[in-house]
């Protein structure tokens, strides 16, 4: 394997933006989801980043989005909001419904803010955060764009791996971000180790007898398990009410699945909480706090073999700051994909 | 064994309220923690209802709680609170906290009102599911009363158990009532596996070499297992954050075990979110669609040897028909307990 190409953060937002004009997304949503991409690329959630471009164009190219979506406040109270993403790329409606959010509990201390009738938006963390921006507490769940999990001891997949994101600032420390799907592993990972030839761990997968099930190539045959059995399933139901049944949104057996269907509306539901940190605390006390809880952990004795703790988030900041250096890693096979894209798009390619 | 003692309901809570009056107590704020003990028990939660009774009233005697405490708001907006617990049973904080953020809510669509300076309070579904009353939603999370659970990859135990719940209605079906731990296993039951010489499935605990420990009665050599491994940790940290951290309440190493010290101030916080339901749909609408929900689940096919699949609280629920109809059943070894604790405080003994 040749170490993969390394592009800059400004070329692949470029990129990106001009593939999304080719199908008609106006330039300034199309730089909008540009920025949103890029960050993600940026934080090292490699599965939610330039990855999801091709089949996104794909979703534009069959009609199952819409490429001019007129965003739209349908409920509103002094510290709620939702809105109708009217069927664009999900990072226009998530995007607005953090800034509606944050404007909110600017005025009232919190804000919670759903999104209807949207798509995949990417990585949750990357709204989670925006928040912080005004020293406030970011919080997201949204219901996955297709259906892995049963309820729990089922074996229908009533569920998807419906993720939380929470991000909360320090002061000197990096931010803690946290950004998991309910799953054990997500069903991402379980295709990439179906690409690497590699076998999954006990605990991923189950087939529909109850064994486990280790070949990733033969992961149609089977479904997700949830994080501590029945309270994953449990926190995987209250996300997807939260976010897509309360918000008029698909949940349960109305979801789309996004990879396999490129047509239908997905009606994804999202949901945005911003929380003003100066509604409880002094804002500074409070990070400097913070970062007292990151340095108590990071310096806390480890288990044998294992040499650091993280804290949630970590990582990724580590990511953020080695790819805005060096540039987006961009492996073979997706660089061969985007290849491809540019030529059907006629645009610029990659490099 | 011989079959519990079943207590009626308005028993146990005369018992309760007497006991708290017996330590001086005032009988309003007795009757409201009784209130509130109670309905722990009849929904099954036996770990957080009178059981915990014999270590309150020890707490309270040896100094560690005020039992006539002045409840303050400390800080306010339009849609948030923090409410001071003056170091009351964290019970009377809790229940404030809730009507303030049903309240807001009200006024506003959502509300986030934290608690600091309070003590434990019982379960949290009992919280949480306070706002149904007004056709909202609600949410709560903890600081747990004792750290049990080191950082991810550590074997300092620098984080508790904390816990969310989460109560969301339905029409005709029993509410969705989630209430867990950010372990695989509580530390209750721990303790109940070694009173009955049982021993503990791997991947509830495990020792400082980081080996599996099964036995119960060791469990002070060792140190509970998160959810889903990492992810877990992070829930438990962001709820701590959340719950403690911005309340400006014990986090991580200030946490004092409730059960080794009875004399040091816990500094306990907690936080409730009530969400109105109607700012973002239909009311009726909506819970007619999480009956959907519900039944999709409900009736959804098996794994072998799985003969029903329930929705989270759907058993407790059953348990709170069963107990309000036939009392609530008392452990031998409990029953020893209250017949000792009437005995000190010179109250009719339960029966």
């Amino acid at each position: 394997m040749t170490s993969p190409h390394r592009i800059p953060a400004e070329r692949l937002r470029g990129f990106i933006a001009e593939a999304f004009e080719a199908v008609d997304i106006p330039p300034d949503d199309a730089g909008t989801i540009a920025d949103l991409m890029t960050r993600i690329d940026l934080r090292g959630l490699d599965g939610h980043g330039i990855f999801r471009l091709p089949p996104s164009i794909k979703r534009i190219k069959a009609g199952g989005i819409n490429v001019n979506p007129a965003l739209k406040i349908v409920r509103e109270t002094a510290s709620t909001a939702l809105i109708d993403g009217d069927n664009g790329v999900g990072h226009l409606a998530v995007n607005e419904a953090a800034r509606v959010a944050m404007d909110k509990a600017g005025q009232n201390g919190v804000a919670w803010v759903g999104t209807t009738n949207c798509n995949h938006a990417g990585a949750g963390s990357i709204y989670a955060m925006m928040p912080m921006e005004r020293d406030m507490i970011g919080l997201y769940m949204a219901v996955g764009s297709a259906n892995h999990l049963p309820p729990w001891g089922g074996i229908e997949m009533l569920l998807s791996t419906n993720p939380l994101a929470c991000a909360i600032p320090g002061l000197e420390e990096p931010p803690i971000v946290l950004d998991m799907a309910t799953t054990v592993a997500s069903y991402g990972k379980v295709k990439i180790a179906a690409d690497r030839g590699q076998t999954m761990p006990e605990g991923w997968m189950i087939d529909p007898q109850g064994n486990p099930l280790t070949d990733p190539t033969r992961s149609d045959d089977g479904f997700l398990l949830p994080i501590g059995g029945y309270k994953g399933y449990g926190l995987a139901l209250i996300f997807g009410l939260l976010a897509g049944t309360l918000n008029g949104a698909a949940m349960g057996k109305d979801v789309i699945d996004f990879n396999k269907d490129f047509t239908s509306t997905t009606n994804t539901g999202q949901l945005i909480i911003a929380l003003d940190i100066k509604a409880f605390a002094d804002v500074e006390t409070f990070k400097r706090n913070v970062d007292g809880v990151i340095r108590a952990m990071k310096g806390s004795p480890t288990l044998p073999g294992v040499e650091e703790i993280f804290l949630p988030g970590e990582q990724s900041h580590a990511k953020w700051l080695e790819r805005t250096r060096d540039g987006v890693p961009i492996p073979e096979a997706l660089m061969a994909r985007l290849v491809t894209l540019a030529a059907e798009l006629k645009i610029d390619p990659l490099v």
